[in-house]
């Protein structure tokens, strides 16, 4: 399926906004996935201890935090560039590569698609199926031959539908768009949210495969999307110099620096703390949510991820007790029946359930 | 003289750094060109303030800032993009448009050649003489029409000259523009050092020219480097939603977004201060260099800009000093006998002074 958008208006298509509502007091906001466990002490002291770094530019190239990167990834840290948030990173990658045709597997984050549309790209999607709960399989290699993209995008696990890829299929691909000059980015934003990460990242192959970008970001797991602030991780060097030129000097603010370093500081104990809490939560909210004869898939992210087989718009339900989730509506690939709902506090996720449960009951005697 | 650069190898070119040297607290340095004034107690109280909002997503649309903006501007919010510094837009500009050919008044801001580049354009470079002070005149209008670029930048007071364009060319350039299609950037990011700053503005034109861009940034004259914040003027909105779309979400931190509003708070005094302040103690360097026999071009900004006339580089002598300044070897249309410096503290405008005149007297003596 091949798809090109030469004009494409620009529409704000991301969760997270009940912030900016009148009562934003009272809404429960599951429509953006953002670890429950909240920012730390340290990020806010390291935060108030750089403000008065702000009357200086910022270190162009992240030195400082880079090196925290380095250690936390286990990675070279001239192997890693930092920007404003991933999304500054996948709007430079086209442009250092002059890329002129993206392979992705819908759904998946849209941004891939406006950053390539942004650059004159062909986009061409791969459709996984509801079918096998939307996991990318072998058809996936036949689409990279048959599509001979220079750029290809895999998000693990895939938003919005939290399935994980195995690491066997992230090497074949790798070693497919290889044969054919492609560079591949394996976007695990949400990847540490998931047990077992160290069986699934990319990384290990970074050192073989110098045409792997592994995408990560600050926002998810450490609860910081205000700050922006992203990484890749690549062994070609060139290639990084290339993001710097490819985009504005200064992409990661001072204060964004001191906060990322501070939030590296003690992951083991935090990361599995997140990983036993989401596990636990995303389970008995997958649970209910079928118990209650929703269509589960299997999300090992931070949200769960659903179809409602019954005529009304859960969203919209939802809504009006002020609880927001995310209508996957405008993921090419789905439609308005498909929702992402972020694993929250258990408080909030408690309220989910039980509105739901309501909801669905008084729906179905509406229909009795 | 046209020029066009393929593939580009990244190289750092801007000032600024001495905070990341070893000795950081007694180096003087004035490579950058930032309010001496400094950031006030109101943005810092701002910043720790918004810490907590960190947990959530940034308005995209940075719109209570934008509300800010307008009331200091004097334009519609509508009319407003914020970025994650001016650097931002200058890199989202020509992708936004298409545009295919630059034109630029060299010496000037890097950058625009750089976003040009990144985006295959070809850049034409007006030269601007040392004969006339480098100022832009009609010269300029000349050089639109037979260049016919599509996308025009005028620096104004420039970066590094210093000098100012007179309105009356700002006009004509921007008819001619129009006659050919082609939007016209005015970056204004000094001009708030300027006195009788509004005799200068592009901004009383924006109504009247749709493709017109003011480009302005929180960066020097509130002090905020290291915040990453600049905003554009257009009337043309749809270019305004353009931006949006050819670039990352998110672009302003929620962070930027306090901060600039804070900035914004009681700028009339402040402002009156600083320009009083850079108009003499501007004054007092560009008398003493002179006396030096140091050739002095009438800057408006607040920097001061010379041509060392002595055949020693004055750059290297002050960074023995742990004195910096900003070599201009690397601005098209300059050579390193030129530099800019800041107009900073009276302390270290008075140490660079007396620096200066030791170092002249003694390579004087050593000629003789």
């Amino acid at each position: 399926m091949l798809f090109q958008e030469d004009t494409a208006m620009y529409e704000y298509s991301h969760g997270g906004n009940a912030i900016f509502e009148k009562a934003a007091r009272d809404v429960i906001d599951l429509s953006a996935s953002i670890n429950p466990l909240g920012m730390s002490e340290g990020v806010r002291e390291a935060i108030i201890h750089a403000i008065h770094f702000c009357e200086h530019y910022p270190d162009n190239f992240s030195k400082k935090l880079r090196g925290k990167i380095a250690e936390f990834e286990g990675v070279n840290s001239d192997n890693i560039f930092c920007g404003n948030g991933a999304s500054d990173i996948i709007f430079r990658l086209p442009k250092a590569m002059k890329a002129k045709k993206l392979l992705i597997a819908a759904p998946t984050f849209q941004d891939y698609e406006r950053s390539a549309a942004s650059c004159g790209m062909a986009v061409s999607r791969h459709l996984l199926s509801p079918d096998n709960g939307f996991s990318l399989d072998n058809g996936f290699i036949r689409s990279i031959k048959n599509e001979k993209p220079d750029l290809v995008f895999i998000c693990n696990p895939n938003n919005p539908t939290g399935r994980l890829t195995e690491r066997g299929l992230i090497e074949e691909a790798l070693e497919c768009c290889s044969d054919i000059n492609a560079r591949m980015v394996v976007d695990e934003c949400f990847l540490n949210f998931a047990e077992q990460e160290d069986k699934y990242t990319g990384k290990v192959y970074l050192a073989q495969y110098s045409n792997l970008i592994v995408l990560k970001a600050f926002t998810k797991l450490f609860a910081l999307p205000g700050i922006r602030l992203g990484y890749a991780l690549c062994t070609d060097e060139e290639f990084l110099q290339d993001l710097y030129f490819h985009g504005a000097d200064w992409p990661v603010s001072a204060l964004a620096q001191a906060a990322g370093i501070a939030a590296l500081n003690g992951t083991e104990t935090y990361i599995k703390k997140t990983v036993d809490y989401i596990s636990m939560e995303r389970s008995i909210m997958e649970k209910k949510l079928a118990q209650l004869g929703y269509k589960v898939f299997e999300s090992r992210a931070n949200y769960v991820f659903l179809q409602n087989p019954y005529p009304f718009d859960l969203k919209k339900e939802l809504d009006k007790q002020a609880i927001r989730i995310r209508s996957c509506d405008n993921f090419p690939g789905l439609d308005g029946s498909y929702y992402r709902i972020a694993v929250s506090k258990k408080e909030h996720n408690a309220k989910l359930l039980s509105a739901i449960e309501t909801i669905t009951e008084e729906k179905a005697d509406e229909r009795a």
